[in-house]
């Protein structure tokens, strides 16, 4: 309708719903094959779509059962209903079934927050730890059965089908030309996002990969560019476990090393988003993190650093925390080991300036996590300041590097005017203000959040859509002190609720600058902003 | 000067620090004894004033061999100085002393924080891990030989010395008639600050003796008691693990065997308090606490239980957290598990009605831990009044019993209107509330606080005094949204800033009815509100 003139844009936005790209999306079985397996009679029952996309497996019928068989293969846990107990075997299947429960009972509400295809209440299933009973035809299934589901309509289908990429997730990652109809469609609609939209979309990226996807798919930048993941590589936790059991010869060593390896990470991402935004956090975890804690690698630690294994098993026990969490990261560890910040910010610097030299336009920004102080960013900042200017000195170079913050403890939003004055960006941290702000662990909440979702004590789950009433309190708070104390501040979000519709709609009404998500999201986070600029 | 008419109450009020009352309060060596020892020549050394009282006991010279030797005897840690990696050594000690550093150095923050008697700064020493090397005369000391402290005036002694209660302290607690002059002093201040002073002044207690010192030092009432440590005790952990570990019917028999020994518990508590108000907090800690670890307890619980040891053990894992103090704890148990919280208030009225039959007057208010939302101040509240109307009906009595809150959780501040419609009182749990806030898991900052304070980038440790920028902007939120919802909500502090003058003053700024604090803190608190009505 909108080619042939009879709808603008504005009206089409009010007729897809971001679910529509989601279902779009999501992986899906070949049309030819599922046909022929419900003409075949594998149709084992029709419940409710509690998590888009489909999946092919091996049943287990506990989670026990579940954690051991996903050695071998994909596995779909099929229970009557799942509870708490049942986190580690919802980890580890590809998808999840239930005889039982709507659209909001635990193994729905679980599989979404995994992003995993999910049936519930597939009533038409008698299922027990023995066997599944289909009702219809008195058929048994055992563990270790093939079967596949499709989360996006509710099908259980009783063998394994090949799932393939949706092709219009195929087309935009080729940005391939195409009339195939879908793909003309979603295309249509996020131009008209386009059109329409005030905020920027970025992505959550640590690697070219997913930035070349965040790319793709209409990403403006990169919101969030963590950098632990690249000290886990093989290559490089041998000498991170040096900067942190070493003397300072070992450590001045140690962390030579990793700079010539963080700056190739960065200059591989700043090419991939040449000409965009690459907003790069320093460290964010404790440093126990970092340290083994199985005898044989803890022995090829102790061997390497010349030490004995026991002091390895120390020094990880002294690093260990109650409430890692809460604990001594991310800036707090900039403060108490500024060498580790400053070899960061080295490597950031240096890749900008490399890329220059190519005849490339980085646009690399530091971002300083889980800071709760205006004084814990001014110290900070004098540093990141000092360590640019001795580099493009030493390189007699000009590049552009805002410093920011995340905001993310909730002292940080009641306090932005203080932070805001060394800061040129704020990026709202939602998930971890949303942890502090409900006193809320993520890792523990599965025993008691199900409850509080069926009791209505939450309707809804606070880390997959923002909590307004109190999170957002603090959101606004932070907006309103931050651009007092510094009109020109860049706000955004680079939570998970970046890519949740009806977060996206509130964070339109505070005026946030933009958004940035998961990169398979990109496309919903494009067209949520524009609807929410249209009061949808 | 007052007897004499020279001054009045508020002019001898601008006179008395509440430090003053602190010294008077401390724990001292004799007088005689210590002269003697000065006299002989045993005064090793005159450093900082640290941390006040007076300590003795063997010399420990690293913080490992003060963990080893504190198990046969009180231990003195002397170091050089302190650093983070010392924080077992001062776990163990009674008291501390270092070398080097000021009043604000590691030593001395982490001592006052633990209420131990340190002295930083002792110059006159030459300290390894080896020997204490005096330097005046060449003396020297070896790891097991004693020594005695005081943290008031910053002597260190060569010899052990019998250390006393305060005369104050003591005359207080026994309410003696007596002309001692330090005591007679003392009790006048106490009498000007009643005058001046506008918050009632609470102690947070547990047991009937903590009750009755907080009530001989002038506490209105106990502000927090928690229930925790009832569960702890010999005859009654076996039960409290049944509750979590055993089937419906083991647990509803366990309930029942813990009913009347908590009735018993508020009525001692009851009766010591008796015609003063006591705010009974409903149970807090994680259900992991009440768990054995220790393979010998694990056998004995799955014996007792008729279950194998290998589940007791499951159990315990299944409920550990990864963030306890983020976790399963709080109110939310009162959700997830009901009857636990049930059997608490029908303790809690079944104890009123028996006080009252007794001819007294019992006093309780029911607090409920860690709320964060209006709908689960809503639905306990509802269980809460249902228990107590069903009590009170079968007993045909009539008590009153106010239910309310902590403010502990930051979400809890800013919807303090949606909560303050549900309770009668708000009280400030301001360490939790520091936590979250700031992000601090108090158990771990050992590692990083005393850098942050010697850095300057914080002024003060915020779990001794309150952070008014942050936390206390949280605090004026709960105050005024509460207020606005419910006129008459009474709002009160018992975190440990209650017992601190500066949080005191700020409380008072706050217009907060009343502080709560640790028994022996009560004379504090009484001088320092008094002085912050006064502006002082």
């Amino acid at each position: 309708m909108f080619d042939e003139g009879l709808i603008d844009s504005a009206t089409g936005l009010t007729r897809v719903e971001p679910d529509h790209l989601i279902q779009m999306m999501a992986p899906a079985f070949d049309p030819n094959q599922k046909s022929r397996a419900i003409e075949q009679g594998q149709m084992l029952a029709k419940g409710l779509p509690a998590g888009p996309g489909a999946a092919s497996g091996r049943i287990a019928l506990t989670s026990e059962h579940a954690v051991e068989m996903a050695k071998k293969g994909p596995v779909l846990l099929v229970r009557a209903e799942t509870s708490p107990e049942d986190i580690a075997g919802l980890h580890a299947a590809v998808g999840i079934v239930t005889a039982r429960g709507g659209m909001t009972s635990h193994a729905a509400v679980v599989a979404r927050g995994m992003g995993k295809p999910c049936v519930v209440g597939a009533g038409d299933l008698d299922v027990d730890e023995e066997r599944i009973l289909v009702k219809a035809d008195g058929r048994v299934l055992k563990e270790g059965d093939e079967i596949a589901i499709d989360g996006s309509t509710g099908l259980v289908l009783g063998t394994a089908l090949e799932t393939r990429e949706s092709p219009v997730l195929a087309a935009m990652l080729e940005s391939a030309a195409t009339e195939d109809s879908d793909v003309v469609a979603f295309r249509h609609v996020l131009s008209w996002a386009d059109e329409q939209r005030r905020m920027r979309v970025k992505a959550n990226a640590d690697t070219p990969h997913d930035a070349r996807v965040a790319r793709a798919l209409g990403g403006e930048g990169i919101g969030l560019c963590r950098t632990e993941h690249m000290f886990f590589e093989e290559d490089r936790i041998g000498w991170m476990r040096q900067v942190i059991l070493g003397d300072a010869a070992q450590r001045q060593r140690a962390l030579e090393h990793l700079l010539p390896v963080q700056q190739a990470d960065f200059e591989g991402i700043l090419a991939a988003m040449d000409g965009l935004p690459v907003t790069i956090r320093l460290l964010d975890p404790p440093l126990h993190e970092f340290l083994p804690r199985e005898a044989r690698a803890v022995r090829s630690v102790a061997q390497r650093m010349g030490i004995d294994p026991e002091e390895v098993t120390a020094k990880a026990t002294a690093l260990s925390e109650a409430n890692p969490m809460l604990g001594h990261r991310g800036c707090r560890l900039g403060i108490t080991m500024p060498d580790l910040y400053e070899m960061q910010v080295t490597a950031i610097v240096r890749a900008a300036i490399a890329r220059t030299g190519q005849g490339g336009n980085p646009r690399p920004e530091i971002m300083v996590p889980l800071v709760g102080t205006g004084t814990e960013m001014a110290g900070l900042r004098a540093r990141i300041d000092a360590v640019m200017a001795r580099e493009l000195t030493a390189a007699d170079a000009e590049v552009q590097i805002p410093v920011g913050t995340m905001i993310e403890v909730p002292r940080a939003a009641l306090c932005a005017d203080q932070i805001a004055v060394h800061a040129e960006f704020f990026s709202f941290g939602t998930n971890d203000l949303t942890q502090m702000a409900f006193g809320f662990s993520r890792d523990d909440i599965g025993t008691f959040l199900p409850e509080y979702l069926e009791q209505g004590i939450l309707a809804f789950d606070p880390f997959a859509r923002i909590d307004e009433d109190g999170v957002g309190k603090l959101v606004q708070i932070a907006v309103e002190r931050g651009r007092r104390a510094r009109p020109t501040l860049q706000i955004g979000v680079c939570g998970e609720h970046g890519g949740d519709p009806s977060s996206v709609r509130f964070f339109e009404r505070c005026r946030l600058d933009s958004v940035s998500c998961s990169p398979y999201r990109v496309p919903i986070a494009r067209l949520a902003s524009a609807r929410a600029v249209l009061g949808l």
